[in-house]
């Protein structure tokens, strides 16, 4: 992509409403997500908050992957604050429809792994993805993740009716 | 159970200030649960929001075993909004140490496999339990969950360390 300017980094509050403009649209790009039609239903003060708490937490990241400073892919480490699963680490990905297939989201889990391996804290990571999202699940495998369970009814859509996916994981030392 | 008079309902706002009182004690007795010894952290108010909130779900639940009129066991099941995911419940189930071994977590999962069979909305039921709390693990296989995953470090505790964990799940028709 060398007529765009590439840059990761962690969310800052002042992209809430950039971020939340992207969320809507890959809500309605996709029926891969979790995230529906319906978008995000944050108000910029709310998506605010879930930045600098996060931000905050040491066993939590938000990453932006912005491609001449439109965001274009994020990747969010989500995680509890209670001591018996501070170490466990959930895992979101998504990128924009119109930038995929550019190895964005290769680069936003390097740099998620990255994070995690020096963090100290995080000493699992875990996600879910459809089963028949088989891009996303290579990309998952290329990067550590190992399958760990096939979920029956992980997911509906209206127009496929139940669908598995898998959960996976992979340790972090 | 004789000497006691047992009620299994749907939790109040009124219950909110009991509900903390048990759940902060049984976070003390055990290492089992994901909560510790900071407790549930909630303030009256905000337990009152929870009740509510879920008592308005069509795919949430919060029942409550009460023996002559104390909180002796807790089973939620709690769900998302999107439409991705409405049909899963997450299952958690606790009994007071005092009150275990007198088959209330076995009356309460029938109480609420009966609603969720019932309710139409919910199809797949999901926990985690720590592998080596066997009772639970055995009584959720009595009560018709499969193990899906063995999931290691799915808990931390002090004395012990990274402890294995298993989702188990359910589908309801």
């Amino acid at each position: 992509m060398p007529q765009f300017e590439l840059e990761i980094r962690e969310a800052r509050e002042s992209d809430a409403q950039n971020l939340i403009d992207f969320l809507n649209q890959v809500g309605k790009e996709t029926t891969y997500l979790t995230m529906d039609e319906a978008g995000i239903l944050l108000s910029v003060s709310e998506m605010q908050e879930v930045i600098r708490k996060m931000a905050d937490a040491p066993n939590q990241l938000y990453l932006l992957a912005l491609l001449d400073d439109e965001v274009a892919g994020v990747l969010s480490i989500s995680a509890d604050f209670h001591e018996r699963i501070f170490h466990i680490g959930e895992l979101f990905l998504v990128v924009a429809k119109r930038f995929s297939r550019n190895g964005l989201g290769t680069l936003l889990l390097e740099e998620a792994l990255t994070w995690a391996k020096e963090n100290g804290v995080i000493k699992r990571l875990e996600l879910t993805v459809q089963v028949r999202n088989k891009r996303a699940v290579h990309l998952y495998q290329k990067m550590g993740f190992f399958i760990e369970a096939e979920q029956e009814r992980g997911a509906y859509v209206e127009e496929e009716g139940f669908l598995p996916v898998y959960r996976m994981a992979q340790l972090i030392d």
